[in-house]
């Protein structure tokens, strides 16, 4: 693996040079041929399994220098199983179909123009993100199955393992008919040229940063393209005085403790006061039973002998572990205008028997997913059936949510007429 | 009105804080309220003709100051016709659909969720634009009629008319139910006052730019939030060896001289090799009647005499003026790389007869509008049944061509379930 100390910048440009030249060609590439790739490509990381593990093993052996924490070794540690899993993934998005070319809108005008809205690429992508492999290998097969051509910035801590499964991926397309330059890595750890990059907003329709809030901070600053955002989620349940306990229970658990260390995870906890005390202690114990620490307002600590006093910070923190903050509010318009104040804007749900107070929620709450009666960590892609995603946007514009194949699309007027001339 | 010079910061805070305010009411109006202030405003500037003409008078007194050209005068004046025209946009738009509530997608998945994928506003707008002081009234109702609070930022040179045109619009919002906050006009010549408001993208949603590149770009490059950008427009005509010769003169002559200021006009002329000897010297003399001077390149030289040769920069120049480029080219491939290379992925336009040649064409330019026959200066919100526009994107992202109302929504999904968990 290349890595480059001088001429960074010339490195970078030819990158997205590379990328820009691809986009034109893969942006009209018919589905057959995106699709044949993708299969290809999964019968490519199965076959070359060995050479995998091996690259995996040089960042196995890194780790430690990185400080990385058990966890984070897990979620890099390759396995026969892990590869058989992006395998199937590929073909999971072979078997997708392929938005580019869908007519979005159409309509005839008065003076005989046929005018249609059709579905296109956004052209190039740079893709930021952290250590997980397989990540690299599901953004290069969105993108590219989007028509769009990618540059991926991976986490140093899986860069021997992310420049591997790239090279794989490459093997496939220079078979398939997948111009070169569809799928490029940078290779090297220089911070610098992720700030060549986000300066070239001619060559790089798009970044899409998925990491830490310094991150994502450093990407909006810097970057002179679009920025779809990733970022964090402080999700809340609200507990309504009409709620069903059992449900209450079930769907605040599974928010919480389904998986701790997620953006659409619970972070806290709002209850309605007239059955906080009736429900907040069953709702409490629930919680502690999954090893989770509960730090709440004045009102819950006397109902909860384990809750810890909350601050200030906590109503605005996303945790992504097992602590929880609870506060207990007089009113639908109180856990409104707590949610739309400290929350993120990415997923809160309500608990409510009551219909009208379902609707006034979801037309209140200012969030990117609105659940009634229903686990947060259903905001998915998978879950609401995109097939596939490269994140969760937190953003209003271009895309909200999760982000599939088609929120890597624009569209272009397509106009036929018979010598219509403008009066 | 008041000139602010100092705390310029705070005031920019406060507006926009007044701005997002607004916004959460304005997202739930229902279309009735929106529509009957809007008619109501329509009544209110009709009946205060007087005083918006007296407002005028004062932007015309100082335009000399400014060194305003007379057609930029002309731009800025009011009149009774003009305020008319005006009050009937206004009508025009309260008579269009609420875009707001749209379900755009929606399905039940196996566990029995319903997720429906709901339109909703982006929020709070910031415009800033130029003179004309009919921009300021469309804006303001485009924003607000798509459930948006904006802040508004005209030029210095017509101030006095929107404000006047503001405190119109806002005097009949303050009987009609619409919130203080809604519509807002910076009351400062200090260009500070935006870098503060490019600052804010917890309260700003959307930055808006429309005017010349410098505008843009210190725009693209200060701004916090995201940019929907009005930028420049290098549209072309091709005409193809198999083009109907009337129908190339009339479609090249609209795009280029029915108006020769506007975005959409066309600014180069490319031809093809094989029917420049018989139809260049036709289409040269129909421009010429127009009083355009043409510059080309050495084929279109030796064709026609009048024409002054090009150079490199003339191929990605927007004249906006009486001036064309004009290149011979081999091929239609020769004809779309340099569109895609010169041009500015606005408006382009092909003549011809063949419709393999026509969808080629249309597959490869990577323009926001692609026209077949057809002038460029349809690409227009009105031209195109969007109803009404507040610019034209050049962008990719979000919104691409004439921006309309549902150009300036996002969605949120909305899930309902009956209790239920992710396993």
């Amino acid at each position: 693996m290349a890595i480059v100390t001088e001429n960074l910048q010339l490195y970078c440009r030819k990158a997205a040079e590379q990328a820009k030249s691809a986009s034109r060609i893969l942006a009209n590439l018919s589905a057959e041929v995106k699709d044949r790739w993708l299969r290809h490509a999964a019968d490519q990381l199965e076959n070359s399994t060995a050479g995998l593990l091996a690259a995996n093993a040089l960042d196995l052996e890194l780790a430690p220098v990185y400080g990385l924490s058990e966890a984070a070794m897990d979620r890099l540690r390759l396995s026969e199983a892990r590869i058989a899993a992006m395998a199937k993934g590929l073909r999971e998005i072979a078997a997708l179909p392929d938005p580019i070319g869908e007519i979005l809108e159409g309509s005839r005008r008065p003076n005989g123009l046929e005018i249609a809205k059709v579905r296109v690429p956004l052209g190039t992508v740079f893709f930021i993100y952290e250590s997980r492999p397989n990540v690299t290998v599901d953004a290069a097969a969105i993108c590219v199955k989007s028509g769009n051509a990618v540059i991926l910035r991976g986490g140093k801590e899986a860069m021997h393992s992310s420049a591997a499964l790239v090279t794989g991926l490459n093997e496939a397309a220079s078979v398939c008919g997948i111009p070169p330059g569809a799928v490029q890595i940078i290779e090297t750890t220089d911070r610098e040229a992720v700030g060549h990059l986000l300066k070239m907003p001619e060559l790089i329709d798009v970044v899409i940063p998925r990491g830490g809030k310094g991150l994502i901070e450093r990407v909006v600053a810097e970057a002179r393209m679009p920025v779809l955002k990733h970022f964090d989620g402080n999700c809340h349940v609200y507990v309504d005085r009409e709620a069903d306990a059992e449900m209450a229970e079930a769907v605040l658990v599974n928010s919480k403790c389904h998986r701790l260390g997620v953006c659409n995870a619970c972070e806290s906890l709002l209850i309605h006061a007239d059955v906080a005390q009736q429900l907040l202690p069953r709702l409490g114990a629930a919680l502690q039973a999954h090893g989770i620490e509960i730090r709440g307002d004045e009102a819950t600590c006397e109902l909860l002998a384990a809750a810890l006093p909350a601050t200030a910070e906590d109503w605005y923190a996303e945790y992504l572990g097992p602590t929880i903050s609870c506060k207990v509010v007089a009113s639908l318009d109180e856990a409104v205008a707590h949610i739309n104040r400290y929350g993120s804007h990415h997923t809160d749900a309500i608990i409510t028997n009551n219909v009208l107070t379902a609707r006034e929620f979801v037309r209140q709450i200012d969030s990117a997913a609105v659940m009634v009666n229903a686990s947060t960590r259903f905001n998915d892609g998978g879950e609401f059936g995109l097939g596939a995603e490269i994140g969760i946007s937190t953003d209003k514009f271009h895309a909200r949510g999760p982000c599939g194949l088609k929120e890597l699309t624009s569209y272009k007027y397509v106009v036929y007429g018979s010598g219509q001339v403008r009066h």
